[in-house]
């Protein structure tokens, strides 16, 4: 996605060879129509799918995935990372590490919202390691609804996770795919 | 807005006199087209303020704030719960006690995203204790930004949030205004 690409280049940082920033207009400033061609560039490749359910992992996947669930015209589900006092139904859960963060967090999703219905999307906004994609993955599973797809944003090819997803057989898109970070500079792979 | 009350009343959990859940198109699930409704319903009732951003607090406000902002045009902001290791230049942060998750959390905003030149609405899902509100209201204040008002999902007047924020001045304008739960019943404030 040329947009997208032309963005990370404009407005990206990064602050190392394993972390990039994009706080101007997805992890912290939001950009409400970028995100939305976003949206529309992910109901546009998974449009055929019959998508029932759109899944993502709060906090920063929530503003993609509804995006993506507007354009579809299906509800988003976004996992919670802790168990709140209000949560007390059945729950399917999974552990996810954050190595941008330095810590390990349980996910959690009611049984309520997650059928064996369902076509589910699940959409994030970075895959490096395939930790919080892996997470969901696991979640589906538990409901055992069908997983059509991944639909990420931005996709760090030189970290083993979209690699160890498509080996599974799991359909991985993502819009913008760096395949190098060297001195600052930032690299797509065509 | 008639629309959130029926769907409060259809949908929503009374599970004692303070927690009422609506996690079926709010708070967990998310129905993108009554969002949509919501955030037409915030821009109109805020159109004339001029705003330049909308500010709220990961992670259940973020979706009510992006469809907000996609009806007036303006970037998002939502405000940090933890500071991430990505995160190393000038913020603004306050500390904000949920009593729903029985957890106090510092919050960040990057000095990058919200100046003194931004006319900022505060958007957030619950107004009860007004925590949350008030922490993004302090954050406003050392941007030295100036804030147009809040707008809130549901209020529950029974507790003292609200009225704490207009006596200090602030449009606080809320969709549906809680006024009791009583045995599992929800009335609405007319």
């Amino acid at each position: 996605m040329q947009l997208l690409k032309d963005k990370i280049l404009r407005e990206g940082k990064a602050l190392s060879e394993n972390i990039i920033k994009v706080d101007s207009f997805l992890n912290h400033q939001i950009d409400p129509f970028f995100l939305q061609e976003i949206g529309r560039e992910f109901a546009r490749r998974f449009c055929d799918e019959k998508i029932t359910k759109i899944l993502t992992l709060e906090a920063s996947g929530i503003a993609i995935a509804l995006m993506t669930g507007l354009e579809l015209g299906v509800p988003v589900v976004f996992a919670k990372k802790k168990k709140a006092a209000t949560q007390k139904e059945k729950i399917y859960k999974s552990t996810v590490r954050s190595f941008t963060k330095g810590e390990t967090n349980t996910i959690t999703v009611s049984a309520d919202y997650l059928s064996q219905e369902d076509r589910v999307l699940i959409i994030d906004d970075f895959l490096a390691m395939g930790e919080a994609a892996l997470g969901l993955v696991e979640i589906v599973r538990q409901a055992n609804a069908h997983l059509v797809g991944i639909g990420i944003v931005i996709e760090k090819s030189f970290q083993p996770g979209g690699k160890g997803l498509r080996e599974q057989g799991i359909r991985v898109e993502s819009l913008a795919i760096i395949e190098r970070v060297h001195e600052g500079e930032i690299m797509f792979k065509e």
